[in-house]
């Protein structure tokens, strides 16, 4: 087990969420919020940076996004329900419109893996939001 | 005008945003993060902690989607719109929450000054909510 | 008294700190959070984009490092005198940094009232150091 | 070569850094904030909180610093040597204050593991600092 499913299994109120997919939710958004403030730096110092105006923009939200998401998810011991799953919601959207900008610029290889990392944020999103409406979460 | 207005005057697409409003609500954000962070330090100081944690884990919360929100409200030059909209749901709902449980504690002046200020943060959210609705925004 | 300062009054270890200029302190490097950020944003959407790579990711430096060193000095219950300091000095350094670069591209409004913000925190920063070089706070 | 390395190597100013260590110590930090927002949480809902006052306080310290120090280690392209200095330096102090203070409480698995933690990227600060007196970062 992991560092950090390690510590969700310490806490006093585990059984308050799903420590099965929590963990690894929330290091990914940890790695996503990485990855999209690494593609914003690296947007910046192309040669063609007009051209990547909207990406960085949508990097630094989604970056900010998955910030606030891991911490509101990392602070489940009181989290009241109504601000986890909105917060979620937030990400998912986030993600998303960062994934498709980063699409367009698919001759840049860190777009393409900030892409990739946005989609499959996006999913977990997606994913928890279900397990939190089924009652499981 | 005061400086943050002059910087949403001065933006290329000031025309995106209701610049009226706009400043005054990121700014209270921005107090409100404060708020909570020093309610939050100041609750950890007294000397019935115990009582107070769920009053301290709501302030982090508060304090973390405050500042998330001002700053995708600051990043409006390429903003997509539902992730506002979400973002600032998720705030009307963290500052609520919070505003309800600092109430308990009106003994402590921290608590009391605290309440007050998520009260006006999370009106400030239901107002920015209902002019997006509307379009305004 | 405005109400953070009031908050500052109302935490029980205020006798820690130097509640004279403190809160004066937190709030402008709250406002020059907001105001990097909107900057690094009005930047993206100007024309001219490319020559303001810099500038922008020297806004974003700043905007995080002024909103860690405002979460520090709001955490002063159980403080730790060393990184307090090095975190201001961070932050002097990063709004330094920040106003050289925008006071580069005085014909954009933006830049030129970022660049008066960032001298103030900077000015501001220093004060705090000389004060806690000092033993006052 | 995982994510974030591949991410290092796709900047275009990739040849400013260490991309040997720098990816590693990024993910470092960022495992660090998670494991300290959880041990503040986790303090929180133990019985004996009023014990853990001081340790949440440095959790959330170590978190808010660790994550700052993670974005301004990823933003390298434009990157000001003395703040990211500095800005390492305040977390490595952040770090040990951390360890020290979860160290004091071995009895719950949270702290101890969080300890631990903090202890592994204090180390990291350190190295990085020698990296960066010795000019090779």
């Amino acid at each position: 087990m992991d560092r950090i499913s390690s510590m969700f299994e310490a806490h006093p109120r585990r059984s308050r969420v799903d420590t099965g997919r929590l963990p690894a939710f929330v290091l990914e958004l940890a790695d996503c919020e990485v990855t999209c403030t690494l593609c914003a730096d690296a947007c910046l110092s192309e040669p063609h940076v007009q051209m990547l105006a909207k990406c960085i923009a949508l990097n630094l939200e989604c970056a900010d996004t998955c910030a606030a998401t891991a911490r509101t998810l990392s602070r489940f011991g009181f989290a009241e329900p109504s601000v986890t799953r909105l917060q979620v919601e937030a990400c998912r959207e986030a993600c998303g419109a960062c994934a498709r900008e980063c699409d367009r610029h698919q001759d840049m290889e860190h777009c393409q893996l900030c892409a990739e990392m946005c989609r499959r944020c996006e999913q977990a999103c997606s994913r928890a939001l279900e397990s939190m409406l089924a009652g499981v979460s």
